[in-house]
């Protein structure tokens, strides 16, 4: 394979020569010296280009590399523990790949919006290479969390052919002669379908909103995991999604340091992401936004204010149970002990992240869930294939959703989840 | 969590009494004894229900039992190396959750239509359960080859502005008011954004093609993988397919035999996956074709026919390389040594599967690459951000990509794409 070393894999090289490929991340100069910091999306390194170990060629080019210019670089690996990553090399020789034009993104300060313009390019500057890296392990702890308990991933259909509550949030595409169809909002209900079949489950792909929301809380596209239990009650459910957030969290607190690093995060709280979360009551949420002098009234939904003042009085995740049925989905059960309320679940970050996971136990009864399609005024005969899930072998089962987005952007520290994700798209944005 | 036990971990439990909840596989019955075959999703058990070892209610109970009905039996763990899964219940409970009404699929032949029409059930019988986890670990040896060699994994944008390549197999979508938009058919020109920021990178995630074509081998919406690598070149590119292929076919053989054999796949062909694969330029395998006596004319595209034809002569996956530039996408970079042709390269599935991989070294230079999009009649300022690869640092570099369920077909040796993955969207079909 390729005749180069990643500088991440330098520490094997120690003493040797070696070649590494790279782009000019940074340069300086101090007589007969030029230093290049190369970056090859591996790491960091520090090259020296002394001007008695090379040609004259070589030091003179090595003054006149523009930022972001591509190079083979040719040296002696040292151990430098002052130096950035730890190594430096002991240049004997650069070779010029391809001198950049002049590189837009500057060290001097941009707007956020040349910046989303330039996305194929921003994502090359330090903080950007560790927030993409952050989110590439987290998926990976998803994947394995769920993985090593036996799911099996079942990924659901993106384009759908009903618009389940109404269209005015939906993106929607002509499918052939089969008239509109639509992007999917979640794979929850072929989730479910794909429980009953292979017992665990858990989905994880896009989805799409159309939503006119310019919220920094809001992407139009977004990637969401969901996983679906047969035979799990809410109990259950609420004791899985609190074992998946430690283990999630945890592994990136421990895998990803010199990234938080990078992005300057204060991981006091995320250290405290340990099981048990508190769980309260929506009724016993609402004692405690009243407790604490704001107005609410019992049955409305929380926004993210109020979930913000709930969550402070925790110092972790929380988990908010049994909603009124009314601010909640028509698939959800309702509580046996009061049928106003919802067997649903939803977990606040904290640190004001707001909700990171909702989930509930199904409605499994086919006749109330019949019920609750009449009373949401559903198009029944979109929901058969639905609705046969609980005509033959109905069981109680439960799952949640995790929105990935949400999910980086708590545990990177970032204002908005455009960073969260390589292409962001949002209501006035489609490009690059 | 849960108090029952998953039938692939009865082992862990014999000559315990356990709980166990699934679904009425089978059943039978011989006087004193009803034998119940339960499903959970992990696996399959017989139970054993002896008149004197449990209340009269219950042998009723167990004689009535619908297929597909759900229920929670009781009992203890027996090792009985005739029995599926080397396990059997001795019952001293079975208690029903839900009694299934006339379940629709049996086992007497359905039509084809019939079943996906059902889809949302038929993906409980065994032949599917095994295609699904199959495609599952499929998945995962995908992902675990590309993170444990450094790859960082980069989802590219599923709603993209720009139609590269005309409209005419494009799903599309208003996009408030920036216009229409369209759904993304490969992730490949911001994977190399990616991979000039973070070195390797590989996306992984659903593709559209609103394509007319009803075959066995289209679906227009299917999953793709695809790596691209910094400072590769084309024969890099080959070795890390052949690695990749090699891998992802030799851990799906040593996992999951159980599967294969319900499937009853014949895994001669499949154990021969072993590095090196054979590679031939696109002139030698005309020449293939021509000595076979099937005329072909150099400079045409390779159909379905022609590419089993040529795999023929090998007995593994062949790398067909060097194709008429003419036939092939306008970002391939030419071969300095010829540059009629381009430095792309197919990888062809033997026993008739085709095409699974389809990749190529990037044209890294400005002008050429302004030259072929005049050429291609593409609007340039589409791809200005695209164009801006070159102009910052350009390098070699080289990708390709996998459809994920011509690859499940291949492996557990399928007939139609339609059973690769679980909702398929074809043609003529957007539900269930």
């Amino acid at each position: 394979m390729a005749n180069f070393v990643e500088i991440k894999r330098l520490s094997e090289h120690v003493g040797e020569e070696v070649t590494v490929k790279g782009w000019i991340y940074n340069k300086r100069s101090s007589g007969k010296i030029k230093f290049l910091i190369l970056r090859d999306g591996t790491g960091y390194l520090q090259c020296i280009v002394f001007k008695g170990n090379v040609s004259e060629e070589v030091f003179e080019l090595s003054g006149n590399l523009a930022q972001e210019s591509s190079v083979s670089v040719k040296g002696k690996v040292k151990a430098e523990p002052r130096a950035v990553g730890g190594y430096e090399l002991d240049c004997t020789d650069v070779e010029l790949i391809h001198q950049s034009q002049e590189y837009p993104i500057t060290p001097k300060e941009h707007g956020i919006e040349f910046l989303i313009d330039h996305r194929h390019l921003w994502i090359r500057s330090k903080k950007q290479v560790a927030i993409l890296k952050i989110r590439h392990r987290i998926i990976k702890a998803i994947r394995d969390f769920f993985d090593d308990r036996g799911f099996t991933l079942f990924d659901p259909p993106i384009i759908t052919p009903n618009a389940v509550e109404g269209t005015s949030t939906l993106f929607e595409t002509e499918y052939f002669d089969l008239g509109k169809a639509y992007l999917t909002q979640s794979g929850q209900l072929y989730a479910e379908a794909g429980a009953l079949a292979l017992g665990k489950v858990y989905t994880f792909g896009p989805t799409f909103r159309a939503e006119k929301s310019k919220t920094r809380r809001h992407l139009t596209e977004f990637w969401m995991v969901e996983p679906e239990v047969a035979f799990y009650d809410l109990n259950d459910d609420m004791d899985l999604a609190e074992e998946f957030i430690e283990y999630v969290v945890q592994t990136v607190l421990k895998d990803m340091k010199v990234e938080l690093e990078i992005l300057e995060r204060d991981t006091t709280s995320l250290e405290k992401v340990i099981r048990p979360f508190p769980r309260v009551s929506y009724t016993d949420a609402v004692e405690i936004l009243k407790k604490k002098g704001h107005e609410f009234e019992w049955g409305n939904d929380f926004g993210g204010a109020d979930e913000t003042i709930v969550s402070e009085e925790f110092d972790r995740p929380v988990l908010i149970h049994r909603y009124p049925a009314e601010v909640k989905a028509f698939y959800m059960k309702r509580d046996p002990e009061d049928s106003s309320l919802a067997l649903a679940v939803d977990m606040i970050a904290p640190e004001g992240y707001g909700e990171i996971i909702g989930g509930s136990q199904r409605e499994d009864d086919l006749d109330e869930l019949l019920k609750r399609i009449k009373e949401h005024n559903l198009p029944q005969e979109f929901f058969e294939w639905y609705l046969d899930l609980r005509r033959y072998g109905s069981v109680p089962h439960s799952g949640f959703g995790l929105g990935l987005e949400r999910t980086v952007s708590w545990i990177c520290g970032l204002d908005h989840l455009r960073e969260a994700i390589p292409f962001p798209r949002m209501i006035y944005r489609n490009t690059p």
